[in-house]
């Protein structure tokens, strides 16, 4: 139920940003999801070969389908393009806390459009989403790509750009020494270098310092200037737009595993367990498409981690626990009767309030036991002398009152005992 | 956002009668799926060996993980337990009209009980689903496998019921002729039986009528009895809880194809649309977890098939055309006021309004083009000369009209708008 609350609420956020609905297929032909992510999603494919013999694999996120989708629709479906989808997973990897085999993400993307105010507004997506789900303390950590190969075309280390940014990423994860050791050893990266790498993206200060020195240093330098102006008309927009300052912060050492982002980069951290990963990450990523189409298609997407959130609320103490969606139980007393529990439910239903008949006849005593342990709010109850009168008994489950209450007039007074819960 | 919305529906309506969300993964160890469908979904299955050597498949219906399920975690539960799931299933058949090889359920049991009153209620659900999607015109066909049972064993033909009933269950599809052939041919059933069954299957006249002639040719067959009463107090109960009593029809000829099914079987078909197929199956499995579990575990349930449902509604035009689930688009006009475009929008949005600010500040005509294709109702404008002023320009883009708004008062001139809408 928790889950399902999530994805409500997730739907609700991306659609009052006028993003559609799209579902594509859990298998894809090998060929569209192989190297598009990185080497690692490569090995985690779960891949076979159908009835048809077509070399299949099941989608390891739903990023790369939507480019495939989009590049083949191209022109239905027009640009600019938003789209939100809901769905699982799969990736062959070893289970851990917050981290499954197969699992769910709720990814929204922007295509069609290389401006800005997609990826401002991808941001402003991320933090109502984590407004709306109930979290009040959150940071969004957000960088350019841009900024981080304006950086190692400086150094000249662009032909290992993509090796470094792989590494680069562990950093809060793994640390300075062991991402250090790792780029000198493992991609080659002379040690004065990659230290200088790393003293460029751990920069401290507020977001605009950060941002005016990352201007200086990068002089000169056409493509770094750009991310570092891109993000700073992001600060500028969301503070007009009225998004409280201190959840958007610039982060340069962050730079997304996944080897398609071209540009913005999104991180979510819950203040509150840092330890749980980003719950909610995305970016931007102009050639994707470019493997599908001879369309140019950038997008500018985010994707919330759907159970690692869920996890993360569980060991919150977020999560409720009441396992019915339906607030009444109507007691089964008279087997015969079964047509009247039926129609006085349903009664209830039309007015909007769920009812559950229990389906046996079973003694009283253990079907209030049921309602106790489901975390039903009240019990119906009647018997052939309530039927006779007309009267049934509603019983309040939180306090254990009960009263009186004729069958025309069950209705107000459950919606009235519900409005008045405690 | 046809489909979601039927996702919407179908929610709601399990919620409403107290069935609780379980999801189950979509991939599970083969040996759990393998003959629990029929032949043919065994030889349907998506199956293959995972990274650790697992023999795995693709669910290819959620009923049969949901027994897995509810075997395993017996203890906790509790019985009687409600669930929906849905969820997506595989079946390597070839792909047709409304039939596709990876397609969604929408499937709700109740499981923990023999009770009548569970086949009675899973009857109403349908019902009231089917109504909450908007159909009018429908009809639930029932029948019981005890009923189908009963006979055979009256006539010395329970050695062969399994493959009688599957030849049966193609009554519909392939005529008399043909299922007489089959049985006669393929499942060795002599010619003079063959008839008696089909005799007994197609007879006609009310449900009341039918049922009344089956209680005399069962006479002595508990198990055929027994599935009469129960039909019969089926009919009695829907018609008691206010369930109109053209919706329900009594067709014994309906087997349904699975092996699982021991009970109450149901099948549902659009008046308007016979052709499509039964849109809402489902059936009483008492025996279906034994092969999980030593716990007797009845259950019963039903099926929505949600893709083959929205094909229909396509050919039956009943499928809007809007492509956005936002009424509102914000025009970009100054780039440099993008911040102030999304405050605007997001007051808007806490105010129930979904709206989307355009992402490039393009020619409004081109924005304008953007908003009628996809189905926008409102268009907001503004360039600095409203920003001076403070007015905004409102523009319902489904008669024209335009008017001049002050910023405090756009929610409430939008929300007029809309309510107005024709």
């Amino acid at each position: 139920m928790a889950r399902e609350q999530l994805m409500e609420t997730a739907r609700g956020v991306y659609r009052s940003y006028g993003f559609s609905p799209i579902d594509t297929p859990a298998l894809e032909y090998t060929e569209i999801l192989l190297g598009k992510g990185s080497d690692e999603s490569d090995k985690q494919l779960f891949r076979f070969q159908d009835q048809g013999n077509r070399d299949v694999a099941l989608r390891f996120d739903l990023t790369v389908p939507f480019a495939r989708f989009a590049a083949q629709h191209f022109n239905d479906i027009g640009v600019p393009f938003k789209r939100y989808h809901i769905g699982t997973v799969w990736r062959g990897e070893k289970p851990q806390q917050g981290r499954y085999r197969e699992f769910m993400q709720c990814d929204f993307d922007t295509i069609g459009t290389e401006s800005n105010a997609a990826d401002i507004e991808t941001l402003m997506v991320i933090h109502d989403l984590l407004n709306a789900i109930g979290f009040e303390k959150f940071g969004i950590h957000v960088n350019n790509r841009l900024i981080l190969n304006g950086m190692l075309e400086q150094l000249e280390l662009s032909d290992r750009s993509v090796e470094i940014l792989r590494v680069l990423d562990k950093l809060a994860k793994i640390g300075r020494d062991k991402v250090l050791a790792e780029m000198t050893e493992q991609v080659g990266v002379a040690a004065e270098q990659a230290e200088q790498v790393l003293d460029l993206v751990s920069a401290t200060g507020s977001s605009n310092e950060i941002l005016k020195n990352l201007a200086s240093s990068l002089q000169g330098n056409e493509k770094g200037l750009l991310g570092v102006s891109r993000l700073e008309e992001l600060f500028r927009a969301c503070k007009t737009a009225g998004i409280p300052e201190d959840r958007v912060k610039l982060d340069v050492s962050i730079a997304r595993g996944l080897d398609y982002y071209t540009g913005t980069i999104y991180e979510t951290f819950l203040t509150e367990l840092p330890g749980i990963g980003s719950i909610c990450s995305g970016g931007r990523y102009d050639n994707l498409a470019e493997l599908f189409t001879k369309q140019k298609l950038p997008g500018v997407g985010a994707s919330l981690g759907l159970d690692r959130l869920l996890a993360a609320m569980e060991e919150l103490g977020l999560v409720e626990s009441a396992s019915t969606p339906a607030p009444v139980l109507i007691v089964q007393f008279v087997e015969e009767r079964l047509g009247d529990y039926q129609r006085v439910a349903r009664q209830l239903r039309k007015n909007g309030i769920s009812a559950e008949v229990y389906p046996d006849a079973r003694p009283m005593k253990k079907q209030l036991k049921y309602a106790n342990r489901k975390g039903f709010q009240i019990a119906v109850i009647a018997g052939e002398d309530e039927f006779a009168t007309g009267k049934w008994l509603v019983k309040d489950l939180r306090s254990s009152d009960q009263s009186e209450v004729s069958e025309t007039e069950l209705c107000a007074a459950i919606q009235t005992l519900l409005e008045d819960s405690p």
